[in-house]
């Protein structure tokens, strides 16, 4: 018997609202702080920085239904509806009778989920009249997204990308160049915080930290210009829910409801994704899903870090946000999941894990590969190194069925594939590559300076 | 209003059978030839080096249609029916009347449409219980798409890459690598052929030409082996026929039937593919659609070489094939589009060619990559710089139709994307490409040649 691998859904079935999960929320997040006066943020006091859209989606707690625009939704038909995928060659690997499903982002043209809030933020910035944005990109997956939907929309772009980054990924870079975007090594000469730290330390090979500040700086300096953000905020999550939105739909398909939802986890962009839609039935419905995010051992926020006000960016120059973190001061050792090295998690994944309507595991390096590897030679996609932690997470419970002896229906999120990093499994099959682990006083230094802060 | 973009076939509406074109044509091609009795092939001459069924594929002309076996439809559901997209966004930049349609065949998890006879070689040796398989590959798009489908499979490959590209390309390496394969630059002290070159010139940087004679000498002296090829031969276009079998489809959800069909032509794997089943309305319902192949002008066999017995290998291991060549010994320029530089076409295009059943145009390499930027620009998916060639030759059929105030409907294969071919983009960007030009002397050198060899 042929069986269905893949649930596709017609482009008339592409969602026409974005999900707000805040209104629904039993608890909800604690505000945003303005970081002069500590007084909870407004939204005009993000016009400097964003798209007023973009800052009034942010700071929106009354309304869950949020119209994305119909140039928006043209754009997504490039990619979008992406495929609902049973892993069945996966499944007979491991022997389960768990049923793995998996949303795979990796369609979309830049390869991973970013397009979603990039092509939005492109379009509202747009919609205002600004001409030029700026960002920051480490890894470059939200750099290479945001280059994509800025040419889309006629927008001047650019990206500071961390220097060390910039010159292991060459690909990235050429790749942003390639749909028009320019694209600046951090720190650069550019801004006074580039030159400040250029000028201390000429060979410093750059942070996430110092690009978001050169980012932020060009933004301020620019004429109609705007600075744009690829995870941790309220408004990236609210675009991302268009991933759990269609996925809603293709299991219903599939004629099976998940029993787990997992996702890897750097800000939450796209564990919230995937996640928001499905949560909104636990809390209606009396779903009893369990939702699982699956962090680097080497940056676990969620598994060992405090909740606790903490700035989103190393400089201090963020608002000061409510989230589980490891303190904005936190380095991250040098993975190759470039995506998950982040100190913190935004204000609502914050919130519904001190609810505990969520779970988090923490996945070493050489499980993320390993199982990276297994899904590529099984499923064909070479998933993304931060991808690759959600399938190892995947594969623990898969295997945990097994042993019970339970059927387990499993969704995750495949946010992107690792064609453009492929290095990193090149170091694995080399043995290169190390595990992390992090001390308990390595965590409670950092968390220790966070005292201070309020 | 909003308006369609993709057009998607579902699982079950997966064609069932291959169309072989042989028996529609009103002149078949001519017999290949045993390399040392000069007689017409049997397919028992082609047994020791290829499995049974893929010999008898290779020279069936009498029926229309194969079965797609069971197996290889499973697998085919990884990634097909592939989408058939609208260009609506190239359209609008090129302010063309013309209906811009493309079959996206990148969305394959090897990057290309050369999975879709890689599952089926694959098959075909597994079932006949061969377990060692071999092939060469130069850019690298038919190795990894070996290398996935050997995986899927259950067999072991060894894949002699080209030297030169395997330095050049690692992230290519590194995709075979990691669906199991060995790789092995070629030339190579494995084989008696790579250790004679070796010792004659240490520092060759190997050539197509090496690496198959490397390939088929191990398949010959490996127990239980055989060879495999991704281009030019019969029963490489027939399981590409999957391509335009689903696009004949899709066409008619789309309510429109092609005017033209356009591909880029290196051997001819997938000109065929999406070309044969549209030819064959041309040929049995008097539908007047034009072919045209898309050549590198720094390769032109179509557009400027003859139509004479070649062989298909530089060093003449091969049957002797009814073909347009350049010579096998012809060496093409260094041009990107690595999967364009090859000496001849397939037996079946050669005698479309020579009937004006089809039509060449000859793409210079700077045309093509001008081209696949505005794509990427416009549609978001950066093409390989082989199907560049394919949009080049798209965009001045449509400029065309836009001087004449015509509505064409054009309909074209992105063969794949350039993910891992960013190097180029890279180079074109920063200007340091060229364009080649080839003088008729140059042709009539290699073609002159050829005159002994019959």
């Amino acid at each position: 018997m042929e069986q269905t691998k893949k649930f596709l859904l017609p482009e008339n079935e592409l969602p026409e609202k974005w999900y707000n999960i805040i209104p629904d929320l039993p608890n909800k997040p604690k505000p945003m702080l303005h970081p002069g006066t500590k007084q909870p943020l407004k939204p005009e006091d993000l016009y400097p920085i964003f798209a007023e859209s973009l800052a009034q989606q942010e700071l929106n707690t009354t309304d869950s239904w949020i119209e994305i625009p119909d140039e928006v939704r043209e754009k997504y038909k490039i990619y979008r509806p992406t495929p609902l995928v049973r892993a069945r060659n996966l499944e007979k690997a491991l022997d389960t009778p768990a049923h793995i499903y998996f949303k795979n982002e990796s369609v979309s043209p830049v390869g991973s989920h970013k397009l979603n809030s990039a092509l939005a933020q492109a379009y509202f910035c747009k919609k205002q009249g600004i001409t030029n944005i700026t960002t920051e990109t480490g890894a470059g997956q939200w750099g290479t997204a945001l280059s994509f939907a800025a040419k889309t929309f006629g927008l001047e772009l650019a990206v500071y990308m961390v220097k060390i980054s910039y010159e292991q990924k060459p690909y990235r870079r050429s790749l942003m160049q390639t749909w028009g975007a320019q694209v600046i090594p951090s720190p650069s000469m550019s801004t006074k915080a580039g030159r400040k730290i250029l000028t201390e330390h000429p060979s410093y090979q750059g942070s996430l930290g110092t690009a978001i500040s050169e980012a932020i700086e060009l933004a301020m300096e620019t004429p109609n210009c705007r600075y744009t953000l690829g995870s941790v905020l309220n408004h990236v999550s609210l675009h991302q829910t268009v991933i759990g939105l269609e996925a809603e739909k293709q299991m219903e398909m599939a004629g099976e409801y998940p029993d787990m939802v997992i996702a890897c986890f750097g800000g939450g962009s796209n564990f919230s994704g995937i996640s928001f839609p499905f949560i909104r039935h636990n809390i209606k419905d009396g779903k009893k899903t369990r939702f699982i995010s699956a962090e680097p051992a080497s940056c676990p926020k969620l598994t060992r870090g405090v909740f606790q006000y903490d700035f989103g960016d190393e400089a201090g120059y963020t608002p000061l946000i409510p989230m589980f973190t490891l303190g904005h001061n936190f380095a991250p050792a040098h993975i190759h999941a470039g995506g998950l090295r982040y100190h913190g998690a935004g204000t609502i994944v914050s919130q519904l894990m001190k609810d505990k309507m969520m779970e988090a595991v923490d996945i070493q390096q050489l499980d993320s590969f390993k199982a990276g590897v297994l899904f590529a030679q099984t499923e064909g996609i070479v998933p993304a190194p931060e991808s690759a932690h959600a399938i190892a997470a995947t594969i623990n419970e898969a295997l945990k069925a097994k042993e019970e002896g339970t059927k387990k229906v499993i969704l995750f999120n495949l946010s992107g594939h690792g064609l453009v990093d492929m290095t990193a499994y090149d170091q694995y099959l080399a043995g290169d590559l190390t595990n992390y682990s992090l001390s308990d006083a390595e965590i409670q230094s950092n968390v220790n300076q966070l005292e201070k802060i309020i």
